[in-house]
């Protein structure tokens, strides 16, 4: 269903890889429009256009392209935000614009454990929403910040949310093969994954271990109690462009 | 330590990937020395040098290139014969040279979970060989057999011994991720694997369960008890060369 | 533009990776609707969906699977044939459907350089097809054959064309680097092309040499004289699922 | 022929990926004796073990790893140095240690083309190192700087010196794929270079068409003619591991 008027959206972060895939998926959006563009200060004030190396296989959109790139600041933001920045940035910037009173709609991993910060798959846990009435902002400004999971744990939950549901589960060994474009750009060095398997990605077990658990946890009324469960996550980097095993 | 006089063996199988393989680790043995080599009936009554597509990276040494291949018959074979053989050959070969008086070792899977037959890891299980006296051949003409693992489950169940020993194992979960050469030659077509990871491999996993629970097992004077744990194989092709993670 | 009356056209070699490709291409084509597979003995009788081992990203379309496949007689055929036939079964099969009152479009190299038989890009020499009129099934039957060149040839001569028409050329030095996609399925082992250039594909540089100077070529009333030009292919396969360079 | 007291050498740049093989390549060398390491103010002070990630397949050896790496500068070095440097830095340094009175041999491009620089490939055009006369560090302090070629010119102009020598040469066309350890490391993203072939590596077609004319060319007393041909190199990345096409 589309909306007569969409509503605007902002990018944090819009240069990076994955501020690159937001613009491609909120292209025709029904519901969405980009409106506001931001990424650091290399960046801003220049025409995105000019500001990012685009990588993707779908064109740049046109009126993208000729967008301006903002600062990283709440002020002329959009009231929802999809932020796509690396965590160290993320850990600063999210909240501002929480407290601003923006919906931030997060892709890092920095407030994903938070306590009271919802990391929600909608189709498992849309109950965990929930959450965010316990973080200041919302009462203050209104706004609020929302996570969703590393990649490679979106596939695990989904697989193991019915099995959890019928029978529980005491026990989960996961191992991963990852494709090098979750590394980023430049990311993987072909020198490292050509002819090889690469048994280690930093943080990456320990982010699919911790957030599988709080996926799957219960919420009670003002927060999540993880589910009570082992579990063990090995992560490899194949030679492979796109698509995790 | 050298010996004065090698013994002399013969290879069947000669001419293919794991023959090939047995012909390079062989040459200036210190015990062994290749003294016959046969295969099927396109190769034999040819040389060696000219009946194999010789395909390792080390050159193929003369003395072997202008050996004739035999016909795979018990008659004119060395007492040791090592067995290089597609499992459907081993199945009627193997017992054919073990009934003529061979000791057969084999790297075929056809009698690896034969009651009778060792499956030998040397550091692993070397007791189990006592086996050998529960075959027929044994007692009629000397001849046995004896059997390696799938090439996974070596590294697996090095892994897993000392374990087993100091703390015993009840669950074993084990994800794979293995060479394009374990296949043989032409073997996965490049169509399969480009850019890709392939989450099957052919009765595999099957293989690992299996022969990982015998050799762990307890020889008990006639037969080998598997060690009653659970186990699940997990068993993926990937995009590399040489060599199985 | 499309037809209001589509023509029904028939596919030789359906079950292949070219008679795949053609099944995707002309899925929803304003001119085409496919309405005739037809493959060897092996597939004849079945439905097209078990009969062949579809391998392309798009879904066969479920029409498409329902069909069955025929013999590859020309009994019964469409008046409009694509042909995806290996060159061996090409040579007998498509005079065959030609003689029979058949259009035949063919993706193989078995015709290509007979002198009555027009090798066309429609870009570049369309005026090549007049040569069907030297075909004797054109007056018997009203059928002819027209082929289309080896992909390598097609992009190099989109780019010699307008090089000739300009200013004239007397040397072609060509160097590919090709996809695996091309070499068919299984095609290319795995073992062969990983870590690797393959520097030498069999008979491409010979069709590419033969068939550039063809297409460039003058069309004389009754007969093509080839471009008189020196000319030098090299055709190396390359790690690369799909695209050749 | 091992000499008695092998000539003591040192390595600039020792910590980098040339500079690693030049240690791989030099341990047990019969002439030379690894006895200087230098590098940037990053790594010097440190020992080399430490300072230097190593990379190749061969352990790196235990004696080198125990070697203090020196600041680049000429007190204290062997009259014998092995450069290994960027080009921005062998500008600068490589004549630096020739007037210094050391004899400097450059695997950068910094000097190939310089007039009074010898570029030599020894089976090719030993008499090139005549040019060192032409040095002025030569007649003051003893010093001079050779180079050697571009990895890929060097293949070849091995191929087309005999044809030159018979036949003389016009033009040449040459067409690489080059492995990525070519770029150094980090080097090609593999987000690049999977599944691609990237038909650009900067400034080589320029040093591989330039480097060729110099090394085919003859020695006229004080200076070296160029071949006189038209030479084009085009230059493309494969996703190959190690080694050039």
């Amino acid at each position: 269903m589309a909306l007569k008027t969409k509503h605007p959206i902002g990018i944090l972060g819009a240069t990076g890889m994955v501020g690159q895939r937001f613009i491609q998926l909120l292209e025709n959006h029904p519901w969405f429009e980009v409106a506001w563009l931001a990424a650091s200060d290399r960046s801003s004030g220049k025409l995105y256009g000019e500001a990012a190396k685009w990588r993707l296989d779908t064109p740049l959109p046109e009126r993208i392209a000729r967008m301006t790139v903002q600062p990283a600041d709440p002020a002329g933001a959009p009231k929802i935000i999809f932020a796509a920045l690396d965590a160290a940035f993320a850990r600063e910037l999210e909240p501002a614009f929480a407290n601003a009173g923006c919906a931030v709609v997060s892709n890092s991993s920095a407030y994903r454990m938070a306590p009271n910060v919802p990391l929600v798959i909608p189709e498992i846990n849309a109950e965990h929403l929930h959450l965010i009435e316990e973080q200041p902002s919302r009462a203050e400004s209104g706004g609020y910040m929302v996570t969703n999971p590393n990649c490679s744990t979106i596939g695990l939950v989904m697989a193991l949310k019915p099995i959890e549901a019928r029978f529980g589960i005491e026990k989960i060994f996961v191992t991963t093969m990852q494709a090098v474009s979750g590394a980023g750009y430049p990311g993987v060095p072909s020198m490292d994954i050509l002819g090889n398997v690469v048994p280690y990605i930093g943080s990456e077990e320990e982010k699919m271990e911790a957030e599988t658990l709080k996926l799957l946890g219960k919420l009670n009324v003002h927060v999540v109690t993880p589910l009570d469960a082992k579990i063990s996550a090995q992560c490899n980097r194949v030679a492979v462009e796109d698509g995790h095993t």
